[in-house]
């Protein structure tokens, strides 16, 4: 992914890309239950993906994060700088896959944040992490109790979506998106173009122009556009 | 529907003009998951409304807002000043029924605010636009990933409640409650009177007094309350 | 209960009381769809349990707060002080299983706070009451809309789980957590012992070491917090 | 209860005894997501109740069948012949609430049926027992997997509705409609009456007459099946 | 509509009509929780909508069919013959949007069949009329529990589904397909076209042929089946 | 797996399995939602995962069984006779996983049945196959509707279980439980004798015998049971 597309993306909205991605054709991208738990995050990068399955009593050894083999522990240390440890939790909201201690060690070690369709506990202090991470909520009880690691880097699914490896997640207060790989340099470009005109159409909108004929942008509207970046974006117009 | 109306309810609670359409004998009157966007909003007005179907591949043209026959994009256009937008998008939480340009331009004309049981986009930006907005949640993507606007003015279900355009809506932190138009000067007149009295009672109960014998308020407490009423309402009793 | 056991269980969270909890085998202790009211919220104390079951419109007169036989209302004035009221709601979150002045009138007597998988209703008002409230959420129609009370000090369901008059709840921002009342004592020894050792764990992670051989706490580990616990603490290590 | 109540409701159907609650102002009587376990079952009686709350860990034992003061156990035993074993199970559909065994004790009892808003287990015997079996459906786990005993005889919710001791049962292909005590004898009464001339209109509408001026039927219609009464109930009028 | 159309539709399933459907880009076309009330329903013909609102207690006189302006009522003496009477009752499962007496006036003017995805009330009796009906199941309260009867032939959701008025539904035991007016002809031609075919691919698979290469059909398959057309649909091939 | 392992489950209840698994301290082993498809069906054997992801249009190539590397095709040639094909569909309830040609092969292959937390589509036609099947219920749509297929042998979810490659899954009318492999045989072995026991308490029940003193079996009974079985089985006792 070229670096400038993570920039970009870092600078449009989750409502932006989904519409980008609805032109493509591609309406199955938005995380059903999944959202910001803190106020304000923002998130962008290339998906590292965990699958739990559910917890049975006899596989509660595999869940423990003390096992060597456990796919969660090693999520923590193996998940690249720059990603997303994006977790498959089949959209249980009553255990948590991640606290505050894990989600330390991924701050510093670089990850970019986490996105999980399960629970997420101790969340005053993951606040004060301050790494973005989007979950189903708050919940107390930790992993083993509803979920056993299964496996690293295979596809999933999380909040409804399909998530592959590299698959580029944007998150904002509106929640997560999942962008193919593949379209996340069109996408980022064009994400950027949109903001830029609906920037403008707000203006007017906002002087009082109706919607009908502005919005979505005719080519007069474009025109219009063209004329306002070239006469250096005015507060008016 | 008389000014005052409006005024009145602008000052009441929906717990308040909840209890006051229970006494009446309407229990259906309280929408289900939805909830004010930004935390203090406080709506009252008479409902405009606005359906939408399920969005069908062969129906994608008809939701586009650039059709010029979409219900959605007359509605920006037609609601009047003072009134509610209320949307029936089935309780669908994972596509926006409306966005930030849409919002503003409604905030120009002059209507009260919005209401739909699916999700709002942009929900950052429609925040800052300041019209209070109820719904079931932030949603990044836009209508037509789930919806093809269907009428305008006809009646609806939002929230699982029966709205018929006139109809009065309050919300406030507690939700969205949908009043009867024939019963809104009623309900209003007694809401008011209600709270008055639980002013009252909070006073006492602040100071010690029991619930039994005082709450909900007896025939010796109403006549207690118009001696407080009397005295100028003083700051103890 | 010993006095010391509140005290303790008043300063650890409820993800560590669930990973108690876990070690000794009980898992079934969480509530789910239960959350504070307003942030930062914090509740500790022994359980009063109200049970109510479906509003039936002939059993009406009985969910009446005036009625002198009404449970809830008896509730309000005979939960002891530093106990919680927890409601058996049903998981119903479209009726407010309590209001501000009864929780005003709660405040006053010393209770320790309200747990309910219902809905509140007068939320703004409730958080000025200052009283801790963890509920489904906020719901404007009286408990008559959807309740009549059953029975007091009963066993009951709430959230998922088994509360039996006595047993001791905790509640934070993850939620709330039911501690059998036989339990109480050595998991808030051993509470507060495992968020010690966190607490040691965290400042090693913020300094850069791995999970892996650092958390969970091997026997090293341990080793090391106890050489920390004698150094008095350094913020460094 | 008149013994001629119980005769009178063996002979009717849930939607006509739902039909005469609603003409009371009682809409909250019927049981949602509970069905008779096998083609063409009826039950009719009085409900003796058995309350559940969620399993806990530390509560097995009291869960256990083997258990001197298991109340499900004692519900087997002390459920009066004639009486319908109503269990509040929550809604709790992966949980057998009954098996066989304790069925064909209940069948040898003389015990007129069970209705549980749980699951129901070893459905294949169940059947071959021959006794009305109403229940959210099959469910191989035994009942402590999710379930422990609370009290019996006191009110539940069993399908969202409640249901005191005494309340009358009746179930057939449509589901378990709940009859309020007091209220057993007119809606036999009277439903006896509706069905006669529903039975009429039927008859008409076979033969091509409208529903306009016939259903819900007129003064007209009631004279007409006055005398298609004391002509006999001829086949053809 | 061409007469044929029906005709084809008649024979084929839903399962290779959605399939047909999807090729088209259609896949938003399946009812989600509609089923046949009887085994082995099979249901063809042109939609006829009727959409429900939610009960409000001050709508009820609406809701009477005894009530000159009930849609509902309308609905059932003014569907055309052939024509499927198709109900919007938003997924409610506890009420029942029609009984016995008014579906026997339906099957007496000759319509095709109903779909609700709502519940239907005395389905003993339901079954005996003959009449196709798919729904969400038996329910035994009447419709104005739950409904208010809103506007005729207006576009509809049913069971998640957009439907417009001359729509074509095709139900069987899988449930219900809906195909939008304009492509039903061309569906119709294909869709027997490919049971022809794969009526021949289950000959083959049924003889031992693996389904790489045969399933679904390559060239060299559709070749194959032409041969055995010609050769007169041998048994064995 | 011995072979008398699968004789033995071959004869025994999944409420029998599921009461052996919890003596063993394992409660996650029974499916939510996944029932047999026919009345009696029954099923045993070890499982063949399949794992699917959501759909989503970039993939939906990859979704085709026509695809060289689609999973799901593979494994209705590779999944080895005697084991059950068992798919993890995410409790997708629209959408079918399979139909009746694949299904078709399955049988001609020897597989021993299938189980899916999915839909099935055709059912009708599969019905005629003879092969067990245990799935959410029918559904028109072709898989690629809502899933592309993920991976083949892996740990799974299905119905809320894990499944491991090799455990042992039995099915019957009450639904599917997961044995893990490690325990089938001691399982199949006390389910054996569980199930003779019980058939002499229903002796007893059915002649009149509380169950107190007889169920669960004392010592007492068992002794009884062993002179019964000595006695060679009479019918009464």
């Amino acid at each position: 992914m070229a670096p400038d597309t993570v920039e970009r993306l870092a600078g449009v909205t989750t409502a932006t890309v989904s519409m980008q991605l609805l032109k493509r054709g591609i309406t199955a991208c938005y995380m059903r239950g999944v959202a910001a738990l803190a106020p304000g995050a923002r998130l962008v990068g290339p998906a590292y993906t965990l699958r739990y399955v559910p917890m049975r009593e006899d596989l509660a050894p595999l869940a423990q994060l003390g096992d060597a083999d456990n796919a969660a522990r090693r999520a923590i240390e193996e998940c690249p700088a720059g990603a997303v440890l994006v977790c498959d939790a089949r959209g249980v909201t009553d255990s948590g896959t991640i606290g505050d201690i894990l989600l330390l060690r991924l701050a510093r070690r670089g990850v970019a944040g986490v996105v999980s369709d399960g629970g997420v506990r101790d969340v005053a202090a993951c606040r004060e992490v301050g790494l973005p991470v989007f979950c189903a909520g708050p919940a107390a009880p930790a992993s083993p109790s509803a979920h056993v690691p299964a496996d690293l880097e295979a596809p999933i699914a999380c909040g409804g979506v399909a998530v592959l490896p590299g698959d580029v997640l944007v998150g904002d207060e509106d929640g997560v998106v999942v962008i193919p790989a593949a379209l996340a340099e069109e996408v980022a470009r064009d994400a950027v173009e949109q903001e830029d005109i609906e920037a403008f159409i707000a203006l007017l909108v906002g002087q009082g122009r109706p919607v009908i004929g502005t919005y979505p942008p005719t080519d007069a509207i474009r025109g219009e556009h063209r004329r306002w970046v070239e006469a250096g974006r005015p507060d008016t117009w």
